[in-house]
């Protein structure tokens, strides 16, 4: 596991391991690999050198922590990767060496394979996302009619179906997993552009090579390279922070109708779950905490990514490396949020006779005509949920293919 | 006007008239007359009583101080100004009066009332990026081939092609004007949901009412309200933010290339124009300033609405109201950021001998192959450079109408 | 008014008039006039060239509107300004005009005119801190060992006293105001430096035109300009950023206690106080909701003051011109906060009859001891919050003298 | 080490280490240890069970990996440390076992662990600021009068001393220095509560037991805890933040010094450092990049400390972890920031005659004045850096001591 102990348990191991630094050397290798592929289909090296440069392409044969240690003093990863990846072909075929990671840079090399790890990433992400968005609607179904009461600033306003509010949980979920996609087809594109991002080394194959990579990497091949024009892999971003704002406001509703005074949700219970060292009464939401967590940490990742994108020149300084740093994060709250309602959603107790109850308290204050039926007072929201469903089903049905 | 002098300088006055109060009351006004124009065609309504409500619909019949004063109390900008218009109505048509915002809520007339003067906003903005796409790739075809040195981590490293450089930084502006477009059709959306936003209210007419509302104003028509449901909106407001990221990039190169010892590039001078109370020499690159400035702020206002996505129930406290007070600074940075660059670029001063000269400079340090001749060196950017604008200019020529 | 309808709802008239044009440019004048004053005891300039200056100094004589345009394209408010003062004097006495603004530069005066209305803003949100202190202080005395519901991630724990829980909420209160005079000691200072932070036309007297315009504006007086040395100014925001945070907190737990379900706390109830323009019957706690919005943008605020601290050289190009713009938005977003929660804790409901009942509804789940007496269980908590109050009432009697 | 390889990079092994799992666990434990002497001196468990509680706290009896699965489902750090603790005391001496973290909770022991690993860390910090600020007024004296262009918007503007310019750099170092003392010296606080901060099973030794256990662990008594009321603890990680920002400018004035146009500064070389994969020649000013990696990310970190402050009740769902899984970012960043710096300022090189040379070049435009001569036009700015000089060496002096 890469993530500290007061972060790991906001996360899932799954999205820990995904950006784990054994997964993001391989993803490095992978690329070296797919460039002196590329470039040996293109004549630009010997294919007598692809041998050599392949097999050493293992992650496993690297000693992260020397990695890391060197990287401080050299102020990249790929530096040290690239040498010890040169010297480990060299071993094998002297001649290969020379050819190891040719015309390209250590942007290249970085930024490709933070996208690789980032598609696995989206992998989960989605995954996750998929299950928790059909608990929502399974609820919303379940629930059509009942009714619940709508507040408003916190306070009781009128009576809604709670098949309503679960539909509406569920509408910015069924965006983002659309959103996501585009996001992704987008931004998820191999980087190509040697020292200064005009693949001056490539012999007028440039072009050529890069379609080669991308298509062996599955990537988008970019007309040229990205290395100071982040805006398609800030939306990628972008797009994951505002999928965890949608969680953490289901999240929010959910906690808020948890509290025992109100009693209308709770989380499921389960040994281990949610306890406390100093009450062995307490029950605690610990699926909100985590989705708030979340969604209290994210949108300053978000404008960090924003924050760094006017990177100066051909390669930035300090915004570059910064932007990676955080990135990382993104995934690993939202994955951590995503999961935790899933658990939470898949075994949610509803309780229809408090959500009654807290209506019918409110008789002759917020209530105050003459017959009022809560049941009839829920017809128009659970009409309006019904559209929303099946508009929601419809758009999942239309659900592009996804490039993970 | 409506901005402070320490934040009007760094926006336009077009933009900052664009959310003025003047324009905010008539586009909340707007929804008004539209919202009772819709019920009297679908029998909800009295038709006798349109012709009282629309003619009260005129902002300069209205208080804005007074306005102002009473939202403090009452917590909502809508409850004074239905209050008055309800009293208008009355005096021009006392039996109109009942009439009036019937079956809505403040939410449904404040944000409908933000999305018709954030549209209005999108159409200058577009504009003004238009016109500044059109200035760099301008730039870009006429100094195609000119050598300029490539910088990578500040430091000296190739050379590319000033075409190139260029067209890099038309690149995200490009896709801005897609995205926008994309991000408005989904974002630009009728806020209509009547109290707790099940428009129970309606009679079972509230799908015809939105669709009617939503042809009259031009918006996209939602399925459901959106009261705490904000995904869509927020992307458009992170788009901007987005191309805001893009336009600082520039202006961080440009004023890198603008300095003394640099002296690639100038901003265009002309009388009151960056000038000094100090030192009469002096001629800053002010449109770098506003747009560094606004690539300063804009992340973090981004960070806001993302922060506020979590919104309790069915209308959020606090958080409702802070998103839509950090929205409008988005579009008076973006704009007064792009209008900036498009005065920048419309006469930007290039200085291709000095370009030159700071490549010779490195003739034996950076530049060590004998016979060493930056024009070759510059011609596989150049050809990238013939790519990406040729691709360009095809995404721009496929550019959707726009919904403003 | 300066600020938008959207954004005065949040904060008060008196804190909008603080930082409107008019007090800033008069403060700008403040400083001219001072400046003009110490440098003639100096012998600097010539005695005679005060009194036309002096005159001069006045906002009134001065179009704002005429100034916010030209500031758009010097990129800079103290351009216009210094030339339309220079322009007035000349008027009045052509030599004096020589002498107006002599050795100083844009940012001493634009700075040291934002110093001045900054005094002015904290005097006033000291002031309404202080009446916000002094009422929660007298809630927990009064309400000292009622017992009432403790309640950890959102969920009945154990039974604590009401009276710690306002002691609880008053605590970060006095200790914001003992910080604020600190920071404000430090934060409070004249710019003076001149083009280039040097005092180089000072002739040997910069040091004492420095003391004596701090003594004459009431500021501290820095060894060294601070131009591009912003840390203690950041400081003083920042402080007002933890203030709001901490009012964040009290609306939190307010709004919570205030819902219907839970009953044990209300927002005073007034005629046009907390409507809704669709529910006769609402009741909105939009104290808690001017307290939250401020809550939720604040932290935005701070990010861009620090993210704008690395500026460039001896002026900032871009980020100090940000970091002004976003300044204000601290003091009218935390004196809406604290105008709010003063307006609420000043009249606030308490019911403690409900906290008994939302108690006694857990006897048997949670209190399972038999014979469990809440009174009781009470007194511990209560015991500490006589030990907190004790010690925050000793710390307010210490409070130093304000630099306001 | 515990950081990801993409981060890592960007802080120190030393500060890595100093927030690492084991550090983490084993400051926990000190606290249980603590907190059972304190309990045995005040009577309240008896003396015979402190032998095999002290034992077993000891972070290598504990499977890191373990607790961190454990925590995710129980949603906290403390609940399975602690059943293990248990477990462990329980094999050596089972009724000791009932004693251990008596009359505690979760917040307690996780909220003063991270006290004690933060203080370690803030040791850390300041022992590389300095030796940081040294280097910075080493260079100040070395070359006090050394002329060198003063640059407003990064264009030239007049002449200052480079003395000045350095001297300027250390004075926000030195306030840190101060000011983090200030700031450790409230925040680094026990925390003590109990299960929901009344201390409520101490019985009546609250305040003993507190003062013990502060004594033990040399933190901060407090008089009540500050589950919920993190203000001083805020302002500690604010501090942080405000130095990282004097740490950015700092290198963002060396980066532009160090462009090869400009060439006044450079990073020392070494094999190693700041190499290039793609262009053998570079020499990249890796200080800078990790100082300004930093300087973009920190801000974002402040800002989810302050977002985080509102938190419900007696303990906080989502934000509470939310904040204390950001915390440590500060640190690392400032560190692998500060540590840069202190190498690059070390072996500075620095060119005087460049400078004079940068200056030539603008006789006639820039200095038109005949007989214009540098040396001379440095002086008053060499005056202000000897006073200012004078004033941070008294400071520094007169530092109190530290916490740590």
């Amino acid at each position: 596991m890469s993530l500290p102990l007061f972060d790991s348990f906001l996360s899932t191991a799954a999205m820990d391991q995904a950006f784990s630094d054994g997964h993001l050397v391989q993803a490095m290798l992978d690329f070296e690999a797919a460039l002196s592929r590329a470039q040996a289909a293109e004549g630009l090296i010997p294919s007598t050198a692809l041998p050599a440069i392949v097999a050493a392409c293992r992650a496993e044969h690297y000693d992260l922590q020397a990695l890391a240690a060197s990287s401080r003093t050299a102020g990249s990863l790929a530096i040290p990767l690239v040498q010890t990846l040169k010297a480990r072909v060299a071993q094998a075929d002297p001649q290969a060496a020379a050819y190891v990671h040719w015309g390209s840079t250590s942007q290249d090399v970085i930024d490709t394979g933070m996208v690789l790890v980032t598609r696995a990433a989206l992998g989960l992400l989605d995954a996750t996302l998929a299950a928790t968005t059909t608990a929502v609607l399974a609820l919303a179904h379940q629930h059509l009619h009942t009714p619940v009461l709508a507040r408003t600033l916190m306070q009781p306003a009128q009576v809604t179906a709670l098949g309503l509010k679960f539909a509406q949980w569920a509408a910015p979920l069924c965006r983002s997993r659309h959103r996501l996609r585009e996001a992704a087809a987008r931004g998820l594109a191999l980087q190509l552009g040697g020292a200064v991002g005009t693949l001056s080394m490539m012999d007028g194959h440039g072009a050529a090579v890069t379609q080669r990579m991308a298509d062996e990497l599955h990537l988008h091949a970019p007309i040229a390279p990205w290395h100071t024009q982040r805006d398609e892999w800030v939306r990628l971003g972008l797009e994951v922070a505002v999928l965890t704002g949608g969680l953490g406001k289901i999240a929010t509703d959910l906690a808020l109708m948890a509290q025992a005074e109100v009693g209308e949700l709770a989380e499921p219970s389960a040994p281990g779950r949610g306890g406390s060292t100093a009450m062995a009464h307490k029950r605690n939401p610990v699926s909100c905490m985590t989705a708030l967590a979340a969604a209290a940490r994210t949108p300053h990742r978000a404008a960090a990514l924003l924050a760094t994108m006017p990177q100066a020149h051909e390669r930035g300084l300090g915004n570059w490396q910064a932007e990676l740093a955080e990135w990382p994060g993104l995934f690993t709250s939202a994955h951590g949020a995503v999961q935790a309602l899933c658990d939470a959603l898949g075994g949610l107790q509803v309780h229809p006779a408090r959500m009654r109850q807290n209506i019918e308290a409110l008789r002759g204050s917020v209530f105050t005509e003459p017959g009022f039926d809560a049941q009839a007072a829920a017809a128009p929201a659970a009409a309006m949920a019904e559209r929303l469903l099946a508009a929601l089903q419809a758009d999942l049905a239309a659900l592009p293919g996804a490039p993970w």
